[in-house]
This record gives C-alpha cells, structure tokens and sequence, in this order.
C-alpha cells in the first residue's frame, strides 16, 4: 500500500470519525464532562472491538479523558481501513489488518495483553478468557459489549473463576433494548438489502431465536411486509413471539417452507444437515449472532468445495442439487453485509462502556471478582443523555407523585 | 330480588363460569394435575378479587383442590351479579354485592379478614395492608396480583414490616408481559369502544405512562390507526417510546392538543387542573391504572355539581364552559367501562396464582417474611401450558447445545 | 309499552342524536351552508337505512333542508328503538320497529314506496329493487350506500332497466376508503370483542374477502396481535394480501386450523358444509358483509334445532359433537353484535349522502337513467370538510406547480 | 477499458442477468408461452428504460420473441456497466455508458429515434416527447413505465396530439398496487440506509407527497420505527394519510422540526429556499420521485459551491451556516443511492409491459392514438402468474357464486 493511499484512507478515516462523532453526542457530552480532570490519565486501555468509525469515536473519548489505547479487533473480518489509518495517525496503538485470518486474529489479541493493560473492554469476551489463561497481573477491572460474552463470563463467574471485577454492559437497558434490538434490527435489514435485494413483502422469514435481537428483526422484517415464523426453546419468549402476532413453530415443520432463515440463539447448530436438506432451492441462510457457529458450517461446506460468488457476501452452494444461498459466511450479517449499527445507536452502547470503565476506575478497590451489571444511574444518565441528543423533552413527578410513592400508598 | 331472578341469575352465572373454564385450559390443567392429592385441604383461603366468570373459576379449581374458600371484591364496582350468585349456589362464602359503596367494601374486606384465613390472595394489597394493621394470626403467607400492589407491599418490605411471605403474580414473565401488555391493552380499546363509539384512525391519543400497561395500550391503539403521544417521567421508558416511534412530550405540550387521554402511571394527580382547565371541547379522559387517583377527581368534580350522563360510563362535566367526558368515574377502563380481560389472558395469571399458592402451602416454613417472585420454574411451566392451550410445539435444545451453553464456550 | 317509558325514550334519543351530532361536523358544515335556501322544500323523500343516531342526524339534517320525510329500516334488526321514539317525536314518519321479521321489514318497505317519493336514498338497494317492481313514478332519483347495494344496481344499469339515475355513494373515496375500511374495521373489532371478549393476540383468523371491508378488518387484527390468513377468489387482491404481509390460503387448506371466521366477499355460501363440518372445537363464526348470505347457515341450522345462547349474540351450534360459535345470527356483526359505525364515519358517508342528493335535485333533468358516481367535486369537498373538523390544514399548491402540472412538462 | 476488464464485466454481468432471472419467474413464464411462435420477429423496439439486471432479463426476453433490440438509458445515471457490457455481448444494440451528462443522455435517446424502431418502451416519456417532436414514421404503438410519464402522455392526448397509441403500464394493479408501493417503499430503505445509515427509531420523516409511492415509503419508514409526518396538497389522500395514523401537517409547520425529508410528489420545487432556510443542523433531503425538479437543486447549489462528499451519495453543503445533506444530487434515491428495486417487483412491471407489448402488436390497428390502460385480463394474468411464482395458490368461486354475482341477486 503506498503511502499516497495512506493519506487518502486517513483523510477518509477523519470524515468517517467526523460523520460519526457528529451523532455520537452522548460521547461528545461525556467527555466534555470530563475532559479537564483526566481520569483515565495514567492508565493503559485494552479495547477488543470491532473497528468501525464508531469505535473510533469511543477510543478517541477515552484518549481525550487521558487514557493510553491499545486496541485490536472483535473479529477477522470487521476491521474499516480508512478508520484503522485514521486512529494509527491520531498515535493509537494497534494491532490488526483488514483482513486477517484466524490465527493472526488471535495473535493480535496476545500482543495486546502482552502489553499489560490495566483495563480491559471486549466484545464476545474473547480477550477476557485469553487474559484468564494467559494471567492478568495489572487488570483492576473490564467491561463486556455482548450477550454472547457475558453468557461466557457467567460460567466463569459462576465457578468463582473470574480475576478480576468486569460490567457486563449488554445488561444495561439502555444498551440492550436499543442495540440489540433496534440496532440490530435495522442493520441487519441493511445486511438483508445489500446482499440480497430480496424483495420482501410477502416473504417467508424463519428467526431462530427471540431474545432482543430476534425481536427486533422480527419487527423490523414485518415492518417490511415479510411473514414471519420464530423458532424458540424457551416457552416464555415462544409464548411472547406467538402474542406479538408471529408465527411459532418447530424448525423441522418449516425448514422446507422457509425463503430466507437468520439465526440469533446464541448457539451451536441450530441450522444443521437434517434441515438444510430439505431447504428450498434458492433459499437464503444468514447469521445475526455473535459466532459464527450457528448453521453448520462445516456440513455446508463438505456439500461443494466450490461455491459460486454470485454477488458480494452471497455464497451459492450446490446441495444436492438445490441452490443455499450463504450470506456473509454464516458470520454476523448486519456488521460483515451491512454496515453494522448507526453510530446513533452505538453511542448508547459506548456510552455506557465509557461510564462503567470510569466506574470501574473509581470503585474496583471496592469491587469484588464478580460480574457487575452496568449501575442504575448509569443506565439513566445515558438515558437522559439520549433524550437531549434527540431533542426530547419528559416531566419530572411532581413533590406529591415522590411522597406517594414512599409512603402514602400504605396508609389505609 | 326474588327466588326465580335468583335461578336465572345462578344459571346465567353457571353458563358464564363454562364459558371462562372453556378458556382457561390452563387452570383445568393445574386441576386435573393435583385434583386427587386435594393439596389444599384443611386450609381456609381468603380471595379478595374482582368477582369475574374468570375468578370463579380461579375459586372452583381452588375449591377442587380442597380449600375451603371465604371470598370478597377487590374493587366496589367490579362485582358481576350472575357470578356471585353461582358461587354462593356453590357454596362458597362470598361478601360481596354488586354496587357497594367504599364503605361497604371495606367492611366486606374485614369481615374475610375476620375468619381468620390461612392464606390471602390480593388484588391491589388493600387486603393484605388491613391484615398488617388488624393482625395476621394463622397466616402463613399470601399472593398479590397487581403492580400497584406489589409497589405496596415492596415499601412494607423495605421497612421489614411484612408479616408473613408474599409472592409477588404480577412479577411473573407470564403475568406481566401478557396480563399487562397484551390483556390490558386490548381490553381497554373494548373499555374505549363501549363507552365512548370513538373513530379511533387519527386520532390524537395522549397515554401518560410507559410502564406494561402502557406499551399494550399504545401498541393496540395504534394498531387501529390512532396517533399516539406518551408521556413519562422515566428516561429510559421515555426512551423506548421515542424508538417505538411514538410521539414522547411533556404533558403541558400536548394538554390542549390530546382527544383522548388515559392514565397508566400507578401516580396520583398526574391529569390534573393545570392540564384540564387547557384541554379540547368534547375530551374523553379515562384512567386505566388500579385506582382512581391518577385524574384529580376532587378537581373534576368541584367544576360541575351534576354532570350529564349522556352514554353509560361517561360523564360529561362543563368545566369553564368546555365538555370533558370522564370515562367510568375515573376507575380502571377496561373493567369498569368494557368486559375486562379475557378468560385466557386471566388463565395465565391465575395459573401463577394457584401454582404460587400450592408453592407457599409446601414451602412456607423456609420461607421468610419478604416479598418473593414468582418461582422461576412455575413460571416456565405456566408458560408451556399456554404453548399447549394454543396448540403451539416448540423445539427442545439438542444435547450439544445443552452443553455448549454450560461449558464449551469458554474453551479458548 | 307505556307513555312515561316512551317520554324517557325520546329523551335517551334526544341525548343519542345531540351526541352523535357533535361529531358529525361535516353534516352540520352542510345543513349551515344550505339551511336558508331549503333546496330539499316541497319533496317527499324516502331513506331506507339502518336507524341509528347517525342516521337520526341525516334525517334532521334534511328535514332542515325544508325536505319531507319518509323513513324505513334497511335491516330487520338494526332499529334503535330510542332513535326511533326520537325521530317520531320530531314528526318524522317512520314505518319501522326494533325487532321486525322479514315479512314485517318488506312490508315497511312497500309502506314507504306507496307514498311516491320523490327521491329514494337506500343501504343496500332492495328499496330501489321493489321500486323497479312496483313503479317508481315521482322518483326522479335515487342514491344507494352500500357496495352489495351498487352490485345489484350495476346489474340492473348493464341491462338497461333502470328507471331513474341514482348515484353509487359507496364509490366515493371518502365514503369507501373510510367507512368500509377504517369504519368497518374498527366496529367488527367492536363486534368481536363485545359477542366473545376473544383474547385476540395470536389468534389464527380467517378473513374471507379482501375488498375495503376485509383489508380494514384484516388490519385492526392484525394491529391488535393476530395472525390474519386471507381467502380471496380475485388473484390482484390476493396477491396485495400476499404483500400486506397476510398468509393466503385456499379455504380448505385452513378450515380445520382456524379460530375465527369472518366473511366479507359480498358472495354466497363462501362458509358452508365442507368447511364447517372440519373446524375446530369452540370456533367462531360471523359475517361482516351487508347481506347473511354468505354463511350456510341453513346447513348450521339444520344439524342442531336448539343451540345455546352462551352469551348475547353467541348461539353455540353442536354439529358433529363439535360446538360452532356462530355470531349475530351470521348478520353483519359490527351493526348487530357491536354499535356499529362511529358518528364521525357516518359523516363521511351521509356528508356524501346529502351532497349527493342535492346534486341530484338540481341536475336530475340533464342525468339519464344509470348509476352514477359521486360527482369528483363532492367527494373533494367531503374531504377538505373532513380535514376542518379534524383540525388538520394542508398546503395548496403554488402557481408554478400548477403551471408544472398542466403544461410545463411536456416541454423538452 | 481494457479488453480483460470487459470480459470481467460481461462475465460479472452474465451472474446478475442469471440472478434476476431466476427472481422473475413472471417473464421466464411468458417468454416460454410465446417463444415458439416468435411474435415479435420482423420487429425493431426501442427500449429507453434503466439499465439495470432487471431490464436485461426483460430485454433478452423481448429478443427471444423474435424483436429487433435498441437500447438507450432512461436516466444518465442509472447504467450498470456490467449489464451494458452483457447486453453489447449479446449483440443488444446500446446506446449508453456508465455515467452520461444531460447531453449524451439525451444524444442518446435521439440516435435510437433516429432509427425508426416500430414500438416504443419508455420509462419517464422523454423518448414518447422527443418522437413526437422529431416524427414518428414506423411507430405503431408504445408503452410508459411510470406515473410521472404517463402525466406528460395524459396533457398530449387530452390536447389530441398522440400520434400513436400508447399503454400506460404504471396504471396495471400489478405495476402501481406493488411496484410504486412495496417496490419504491423497500428499495428507498435500502437508499436511505446506504447513503447514510441513520437510525431510523424516533427519527422524525418528513414524507412529501401520499401518492403509492409516499404510501409505501411511509409504511416502511413506520415499520422500521420511525416517526412519519405527511404533506399533501390533495384532500382525499391527506386525509388518508391522518386515518392511516401519520401526521398530517403544513411543510411551512414542519420544516424545522424534520430530520430526514424525502420528496415523492411528482411536482417542482416542493422543497425550496424557505423550507430549506428553516431546517436543523444536519437534515438530510433525498426525492424519491422520477424527476430531479422536487427539490430546488439551484437554490442549495447557490448556497454553497463546495460541498463535501461525506460519504458515497451524500454532498454537504453549508447553507447559512448549517450542513444540509443532501443524497444521491436529488435524483431518485432508490435507484441512484440504493440497488433500485428487486428482481422480483420490476417482474410485475415488466410482465406487463411484455404482454403490453405484445397486445399492440397484435391490435395496434384497432387501436387510436389515445393513452389507454393495461388490458383488465393482462393485469389478472399477471397477478396469477405472480401468486404462481410464489407458490400460493388461491380459490376460485363456485359455480352458485358466479350466478350469484350475475344474476341471482337482483331477484326479490
């Protein structure tokens, strides 16, 4: 790559990071809150996130409130190149490419624990399980972006495993109920459109899984005129997906009637052999969860060695003699086919990760190895934070509502 | 009333009561499941609940599992006459009638009290605040249905003034997120429609409240083509109405500008007269929270002496020579002004009811004198019933996605 | 029935007609502009329609309009007896009674016809058919509300054989889009939930017809958490249902899975044996279209002679051992089993009526005997009244737009 | 362009051409229908469409009837370079490149006129305008694609000057009811989300113009979370727009309050210096309508002779000092900033226009110089074709239904 290109990608990179800055402002009203004292002063941040120009609004905040950045990638293939230009210009360390294979992808994640950071912000808490093998002597604390990577910390926690206190910051409502749900709903509408121009009223969409993301694809798809059916193993949220006016069912009732099937379970081979079989021909299967192990990969690939490309992030397979169409190689659709999440709605997630690593800084002497969820007041102040970005106005209760509340309503 | 009115009453109760049961598949499950053990004999019951064709059949199940059942109203207004007469043919004790004044109830609510129950299950906790003040000798736990009442019991609870262990229904996945949501919200469009015939497309509906309650009401309303705006006082509530793609203001913005207001806050005074004096010629306000404090009656009420009553359940009052119609006394819409809930939406609460009664009955003694959730496994079973009523299958996780879930994952 | 119950009639009618009148504003926008002139003086005209507050407000409207009135009901059952007391009380002639047999409906029909109107405004055209038979010799023009009326009429105008112009109301944009639509849909929502207080969310209902009656009924549903599957015989309307997001089937691939039925084809018998015999246990039934004919309800009628009325407008049928739940008799539900259409829809409609009628008056000389539609400018200026009462203003184009619209554009 | 890189094109183009294929199953079953008899043989058709993978499956089609293809660009920035190359490859005359400016695009048009073609498909009517101005020797007949053209063709053939029959295919059912609506509505999503990936809960839509096209961009933008407020100048479809449950307002209202204004009025200047003037920081404006002339381009290029490319399709001007973002130069947002519509959509479009086609062939001499519409029984044929190719199959009516309908009910 020459060096003319370099600046082009970097001068791309800073319109990128202006673009997105310009909607992040509860990051802008953050650190402008705390620019002048510096609290991250001193400190060395690990940052495992996808490097999107959102990401880049957080770690150019956190430089600003005096941290010391070494970042790396969430994911091989979700590097932007003019965004890691860009921050490799503003003297950010880090170390990833965009396009990496697996292993180098993990390497990466080494190098930057071989630093040893004194915090440590992951997405899918990858870096938090290497950092438990590989030791974690400096590490006061760390937070963690996604339902997938706290589902991992949970184990650990649960066996009493953890090293050190981390905030589970999917858990904040502010983050899932906006990110993954109305985040991930519409980006993975984008990642349907580009790579499928699917015309979708009418459709036929089977969502296995309803937890927030399932939901909010659900709405969005049927925003759009699609038919969908939800797959789920837990009754409560079948019992929910049935009352939201969808269809429920079992995968094997409809693997053959599907036009289009996305994962988001947080599992492993809810698409597998037994339903792809008896897929339609030209049918679409995507991935909206974290890993890559939702549809059997490995059993698609044995079908034909040599897919046909017939558009960016569409795969065609040959499987016994139907077309499966595999969108953006089973991983993540709305980051690998679309352009993953509005920096809108990253705000409210990286708003959260930048208070809970500043809570963390502040109270880690008095936490213990556990897993936190994101505080209350943190949640509301994103919140409040929001609404003035979005030019909403609420009332507050008046001085009867709050004495009503406290006591009155017990007196007979 | 006379003997034969008393027939036609207790068969018209009788046809009532197998309609519901028809229904509430669930219970007739719960039933037949623990009919023959008669776990509930021995015990005297108290119920202090709307006297609804779904409460008796909440009573009958409770009945066939062996408790011995002394009955009252949870409301002065919401005692259906057919109903109450079956189940004093059924020999249930019941002190209730159909319109009773606020004195009359409470005294009702006492004289339950005053047999000295094993057992209290609550709508609303005014129930369980007498039994703290006039003293719980033989009980040794009970159930509450509502949010208001939980909010209750939870400030008791706070001050460790509870005297015997509560679980709190409304708490339960299958309770609120049906019950609330989707039970309330399409009862109070059938509350909206008796009492007032509205043309509902376009109109501008103001819901004060974001909590279940007011999520079923908006989402149904505009369902059937209203502009809905919410008003909240929560930011992160607040927040998930804007993104919901509802209109979010503050209420002296839209006082003047709303044809139909309802309140869901579980607040006192929140429509008051700064906001009414502005309101539209011809407004309908209504209340759709468990009591009658969210609309400033006294207010209403001192405007004009002798309103009209020009359609059953609405009032209209001259204030400052403008009409404002006040739907059903200002108590809850959708039980006083429409039919109430539906027989199945009920089963799932009252499902939670009678499993959570059969789990204190058993667990009482290594319980504590706090407030409890609803069990997290009556919940899930409560739920696949529903799934079973419905006629719903869902897929069960296979074995290696049982052990991903546990263990794998966090293999590096 | 006695005179002081028949005082108290008038009176609950004088509150119904002042109530509903307060919404009609496009009706009193009319009478306004018309009063002084009289245009309607010295005619005799005869309305056969359904005989409610709304329509009590078009009669008293033309009455203002200095015409002479001759008035019947255009269903058996559809007769407010409070309105009718009012209506008489105001010297009105009417030739109806609350609950009519068919013989008794006709024979008030004829009453009407025996009169020699001058004009006949009809719901559903069998007026207009028994003035072709019997003579139509004063009319000088007629109007008819109904779709099923206008089919019938449309018959009669292809052959040749009508007598007089009439005017199709029912094709005016703002009667159809509206009333059949918005108006239909929201008062069988009415209907279904007053007759069986069904828990709607989940539901599978089974809308047979997709005119403006099945599109607005599917649409309530579905904005209240049903699952909508659709039958249509037309393949565009079928393929517009496909991408409404509906399910469409064949009726007999459904008969056996649906929980509701509705038939609004405007056809014959498009229930009936072969369906009915393989339907759920406690299934419901009903017909939202104009005429009960579109149920086999001789076929319903004949397998059980005593059904039970479970609850008003509910006749549970045992055909097989398995019990129908047929509504309102298979009449159209939102008249007979709910209240019907809102007054501020009826205005739209009946605004169209009473334009349409004074066009006539003052043109039927240049109009040759055909069915008409509602003149472009009527149906416009029922809008711009429509919006007026609403509150909502709108831009009017500018002079360059104008000039763009007519001439500018085809220059190159 | 090197001759490797061509084949690169024809080869990528091939891929799409197969890809759109297999999505129009619409065209593949009329080309099997009429291949054999090769109905267009002898014949020269010009064709002034978008040239996109969609048109050259309708194009190959035409060819393998038997026709004589030319090919020219409907707009001259709507050319897919690999499609071109294709096209060239299949020895389809074309005379269009990648990115024209007005001149070349309009040379264009002129040279395929210039080669005296026997029928004339236009999208837009610019070549129907340029034919009629410079003589139409061999024409017998053409066909237009969208509502903006067939306004133009509708101010000729009331002034009598067609000089050959043309079909307005935009007004089929099967082209407006889906294409304008569900086809416009989904791939303006996919403009908007490419062009700038906004987070579309809450945001406030300004929707400018409640054609099919307004309707089905504010369905969508509804369904994805949005708030939507609707301008338009006509009475019956503004007061559609407020009973579909939108806003309805006055632009002059609404002009500082929207984040995101999208034009789809088929008018000039509906957006112009004082909505502009008035606008937040940071609103985005696109148009949606065919023609470039909705928003007043001069004004904005006046403003600021600099603006910045932010990303692809989004130019930033500086207006009084605030950035106004406006997408894809203010030409239609779907086609120019997303991938226009899906295969599927534009094969009801091109169905009829194949079958259009075909019809004038065949009548063209019964026909006269008049705009006429598609042929009721071509618009049913290709709604069957349609539920044909997306497997659903629906009833047909009973031979009692049918007599029915003709005859049965106008007897009393």
């Amino acid at each position: 790559m020459s060096g003319t290109s370099n600046l082009d990608k970097i001068s791309q990179g800073r319109l990128s990071y202006n673009w997105a800055l310009k909607s992040m402002k509860i990051i802008s009203k953050i650190t402008e809150k705390y620019e002048k004292r510096k609290p991250l002063a001193g400190l060395d941040l690990a940052f495992c996130l996808h490097i999107t120009k959102e990401t880049s609004v957080l770690i150019m905040a956190a430089r600003k409130l005096g941290g010391n950045i070494i970042l790396c990638s969430a994911n091989p293939l979700s590097v932007q190149s003019d965004i890691l230009e860009f921050l490799k210009d503003n003297e950010i360390i880090v170390h990833a490419k965009t396009k990496m294979n697996e292993k180098e992808y993990l390497e990466n994640i080494k190098k930057v624990l071989n630093t040893n950071p004194d915090l440590i912000t992951d997405d899918g808490s990858t870096m938090h399980l290497y950092c438990h093998k590989m030791g974690s002597k400096n590490v006061i604390g760390g937070t963690e972006e996604t339902t997938s990577g706290i589902n991992r910390l949970q184990v650990l926690d649960t066996k009493k495993l953890l090293k050190y206190p981390i905030i589970g910051v999917n858990n904040a409502y502010t983050k899932y109920l906006f990110d993954n749900r109305y985040g991930t709903g519409q980006s993975t509408i984008d990642g349907i459109l580009r790579t499928t121009n699917i015309f979708i009223p009418g459709k036929n969409f089977i969502i296995l899984g309803y937890g927030w993301v399932g939901k909010g694809i659900s709405s969005c798809l049927r925003g759009l005129g699609a038919q969908v059916t939800v797959i789920e193993v837990n009754p409560i949220r079948a019992l929910e997906a049935y009352m939201d006016g969808y269809i429920v069912s079992r995968i094997e009732e409809v693997a053959d009637k599907g036009d289009f099937f996305i994962t988001c379970t947080g599992q492993k081979n809810v698409l597998r052999k037994e339903h792809i079989d008896r897929m339609k021909d030209g049918v679409f299967i995507a991935n909206a969860g974290h890993f890559d192990v939702e549809i059997d990969l490995r059993y698609i690939k044995q079908q034909d060695k040599n897919p046909i490309i017939v558009r960016p992030n569409v795969d065609s397979y040959n499987i016994n003699g139907k077309t499966v169409n595999l969108l953006s190689k089973g991983r993540v659709l709305n980051l690998v086919g679309g352009e993953g999440h509005s920096p809108e709605v990253m705000s409210l997630s990286f708003g959260n990760q930048l208070l809970s690593i500043l809570y963390i800084i502040e109270n880690h002497k008095k936490m213990q190895n556990h897993l936190y969820p994101v505080p209350k007041n943190i949640d509301n102040t994103i919140a409040k934070y929001a609404l003035e970005a979005f030019g909403i106005e609420i009332d507050n209760p008046t001085k009867e509502q709050l004495d009503y509340h406290n006591e009155v309503n017990i007196q007979i």
